[in-house]
């Protein structure tokens, strides 16, 4: 077989630079932010904005795929006394799924020894805070999510509605190690993930969305998946999720955790699933626990754990409309009636935080019983299980592991808010990670739609990442225009939110596209857009002409007439007396601002 | 020139029979509606859903153009002993922006004699409520709104949170009556537009939608524009608003009209500014009454009017960072600026209540100083506009006029409630009609999304029309696909608000589609969605069979292993001992509900 380096997508965004900032207490540290310029007319300082994607939008990183990206956290790493590097668990035939000859996806061409906390030590961002330590991983996340909140101090506003959120006008590291610490926050980085670049999901915070990428039982390639993981960071994906399921499994994982700059989740069910030829009742701890220690070991960041999922909630479901549509929650389900057990995820839950406190893992835990339909919503089947997480999260907590809660599913608006209160009572205000919710069952092929506006909503009432939803959802598997779509519509959800939270410099973005956008500077309005390519496109439908694009005008309106330039034509006449005065005078009661004889009657 | 009948989008939608429910109280009436078949295996009865498609979608109405639709209306109006018929106005050569040759666009064949009221009359939708007589238009809507909701009485369910709205178990003629008489609600029904399906707008009705078309100063064709009226209707659009700025006003409207089962709206002003060469101050009183008198004989069903933009307010706006973005309120405003005049709509107001009065023609109270940017959202300019809407909303009202009130634009999440409350407030409860808002600026080329969170949000809290924004908005002229994506996310937004208002009959389309997904009937759930036809295709792209159409399975987790056939499974085997039994018997602290000796232990 030859060695495959496949191209992925590659190079700055338009007028975007790629800058990095250096540390203050870890000075090795370097944090990406991409600036966008804007044009020489507009008078104004490029506008700085959270960088996602990694080295491959820098022009001047060395991308092969063969390689893996930069080991950052290396430098950082190989320092810490209370880690090990030890040979580790080799890649036995059924974490591919015994997959053979031409089925095997070809191994990672290079191995790294994995690092394990030494016998006793915590090594979790967790107990880190708790120590009162500031990790570099704390003062990266300061300085990403600040960006350029210093700058515009004098443009900050605080205005917002946050519920109970406690956003500070800057974000210290200190504020970081604290929120860590008090459990609100999670920093999802794995001591065998070094190419990751670190970053926060916890409500005061700005908020993150996650894109589920995965081969599936029909459909399999390492280089779709490995692309697909660069392109929905690209856009903006401050997280991806791998919930392959077929074969290769392994493999494939090991090369997209190689080349990942995001933190990686996995649902490792699946794969122990995989291990035993799909069969619900098969699965047990040993398989459990040996898909866990792999995946520890390969770097993924984040598991989701269907811990929730007890013997005697089953029952629960069963007059549902839809039942259980959580696989892991199914699968859980089935394994559950079938022994008359209690799930043995729940009945080794010590266990499991042992192995992920020794690789700081982050637990997700997950909502097998999450509503799968509006009428399911808000049921006692969900909010039993979210009880469980809350105890769980206690479990946790003890053993100094970082956690989040995962949250539905399909929610009609008026029962949105009740999810994220219950979730912060129960679960202690660990951060919230929610799929959705759809707030319509009606509308397949536009469910990232029905479940943006759900997820606008309960980003700003306080979840920390949402799981964005593709318009292929319940239909087919997205491709990559699907896998783009899902990925700006939560970024608009979770911008939306942070405006709404009163995020001190959310508005910043907005502000700038809008004054262009008064301005005419059409360059810069596409520029600034999530999406810069589809709107230059959507432009150049009506009005394809180079002249166009610093015309003073529009195809809506057309030359003859234009709100905005009227508007600005108003501006500019106003000024002549100056607004303030003119506002003073019509208070006083004036019915006039400009003196009659500067003006031509029409007729 | 040749007679043109062009072909436009027509026939049922998949799996779907028109179906049209006889009057009581007035016999002659037929309320068309759509009735979605179910797979004989679903043991359901029908779906039956609201139909704004009008004649196009009944196999058995005859289409052609040149002749318009079926003039239902024709039968009663032409009965009313309050109504007159005369000559009317005669086209200008200015209507049509003075068109000649081959730029002129066809006159529709037909001229129908305009009615008016007879002298001192009002005929008014209100006028006759207030009077205490149902109307036909009444009656028909009552049907209309309660489509469902006699038959799945047994399945109402009240669950919401409305915010004061009082929406009734059942809709009664009377009902109608008495939200229309109280002014909460408006049925746009110009006696001259006899094709009209009435229909109502108010809060406490299902929420409607708005799609605007119409040609600019570059693009012209009435071809285009009759067809993205059937095209948007045929998505679901309730309204159509036709912007038409160019050339050839008159015919194009007219042409559209005599097509439209659904409700016309105008903005005049657009008119009579092309009929002073788009020089925004030499409009004037008389210009701006004759283009009222033409549409109004036309048969437009509602006119947008900006006559809440004072003088004094225009200096509110100078500082904003987009100034006025209303294209009607900045002609307002450069007229008022440049005259040192009050607006001629505001001082001229009674007289244009007089002749709407005439023809029943309802006021939509334009919003000429919404915000055009986030950071403009609820200022002062906004809102002092919005206060004096609450006093004309008064004037229309005392000359038994109807009228509904116009809302923004860009407004965050935490600024919309905001809105609402005051619009009911200081309007006394007429209907709010909004243009999304846009929850944020920053994703042009995605606007029908980050205002169709807004949109659901502001339906929700009682807004009862909203006004579609397509993916083009701010970049170019809507197309086809985008008048579509507009309509259909839209129509996502306003069932999520009757979701969420709790309406009795709304979650009936939710649970029939739930249960079509978890019992794999795919060509149901392709059949209830919003749009049966992209629901189908994404489906086809990954499984294109025709065997997995009635697959247990779908392509996320492939044929091995289905959440939802598992789900089935658990459901199947709980019921061996019966549901209620076994949470029975789990509160009673029992730990397994099947006997142990039933199940095969996995090892």
């Amino acid at each position: 077989m030859n060695a495959i380096t496949p191209t992925v997508s590659s190079g700055p965004l338009p007028a975007s630079r790629k800058i990095y900032i250096k540390g203050t207490l870890h000075p090795e540290i370097r944090v990406p932010m991409r600036q966008i310029d804007l044009h020489p007319t507009s008078g104004e300082q490029p506008v700085t904005v959270y960088d996602s994607s990694g080295p491959y939008t820098d022009p001047n990183a060395e991308i092969d795929i063969a390689k893996g990206i930069v080991r950052s956290r290396d430098a950082w790493l190989s320092k810490a006394d209370d880690l090990e590097q030890y040979e580790g668990r080799h890649v036995k035939p059924e974490d591919n799924g015994n997959a053979t000859g031409d089925r095997l996806v070809q191994e990672f061409p290079l191995r790294f020894q994995p690092r394990r906390a030494k016998d006793g030590e915590a090594v979790t961002q967790l107990a880190y805070a708790r120590a009162g330590i500031i990790t570099p991983e704390m003062e990266f996340i300061a300085i990403r999510e600040n960006l350029g909140r210093e700058a515009a101090a004098q443009k900050l506003e605080r205005d917002g509605e946050s519920f109970g959120a406690e956003i500070p006008d800057f974000v210290t590291p200190e504020f970081v190690r604290d929120e860590v610490a008090r459990g609100r926050a999670v920093i999802p980085a794995n001591i065998n993930h070094p190419e990751v670049e670190p970053m926060i999901i916890g409500r005061n915070f700005l908020v993150k969305i996650n894109a589920n990428i995965g081969n599936s039982a029909v459909t399999s390639s390492m280089e779709e998946e490995v692309e697909k993981m660069v392109w929905a960071t690209r856009w903006g994906a401050d997280n991806v999720m791998d919930l392959s399921t077929g074969r290769n499994i392994h493999n494939i994982r090991e090369w997209i955790i190689r080349n990942s700059a995001s933190p990686i989740g996995t649902v490792p069910i699946y794969q122990a699933l995989e291990k035993v030829d799909g069969i619900a009742e098969d699965l047990n701890w040993e398989v459990y626990r040996d898909t866990l220690i792999e995946q520890c070991e390969q770097g993924v960041d984040y598991f989701t754990i269907h811990a929730g999922v007890r013997l005697h909630y089953v029952p629960l479901t069963a007059n549902r409309t839809t039942g259980i549509v959580s696989r892991g929650g199914s699968i859980m389900a089935k394994w559950c009636l079938h022994h008359h057990k209690e799930s043995f995820l729940y009945e080794n839950f010590e266990e499991i935080c042992d192995i992920m406190r020794a690789y700081d893992v982050t637990f997700s835990l997950g909502d097998g019983l999450r509503p799968g339909s509006i009428d399911d919503a808000n049921d006692e089947a969900q909010f039993a299980e979210l009880e469980t997480l809350g105890e769980l999260t206690q479990i946790v907590w003890a053993k100094d592991c970082q956690v989040m809660i995962e949250g539905p599913g399909h929610v009609p608006m008026h029962k949105i808010k009740a999810n994220m209160d219950k979730q912060l009572e129960v679960c202690g205000e660990a951060p919230f990670y929610t799929l959705g919710p759809l707030t319509t069952d009606i509308a397949p092929g536009y469910d990232h739609i029905t479940s943006g506006i759900g997820a606008a909503m309960i980003g700003w009432f306080g979840t920390a990442m949402l799981c964005y939803v593709t318009p292929k959802e319940h239909l087919g598997l997205p491709d990559r225009d699907d896998v783009k779509t899902g990925v700006i519509t939560y970024k608009i959800a979770a911008h939306a939110a942070d405006l709404a939270k009163g995020h001190p410099a959310a508005k910043i973005r907005d502000d700038a596209l809008s004054r262009a956008r008064f301005e005419f500077r059409w360059e810069d309005q596409f520029n600034l857009a999530l999406d810069p390519e589809t709107a230059r496109d959507f432009h150049d439908q009506t009005l394809p002409k180079q002249a166009h694009k610093v015309a003073h005008f529009c195809s809506m309106c057309g030359p003859k007439f234009c709100s905005m330039k009227i508007s600005q034509d108003i501006r500019t006449e106003a000024q002549k007396e100056g607004m303030e005065k003119m506002k003073e005078k019509y208070r006083k009661g004036g019915d006039l601002y400009m003196p009659a004889d500067e003006v031509t009657p029409a007729e």
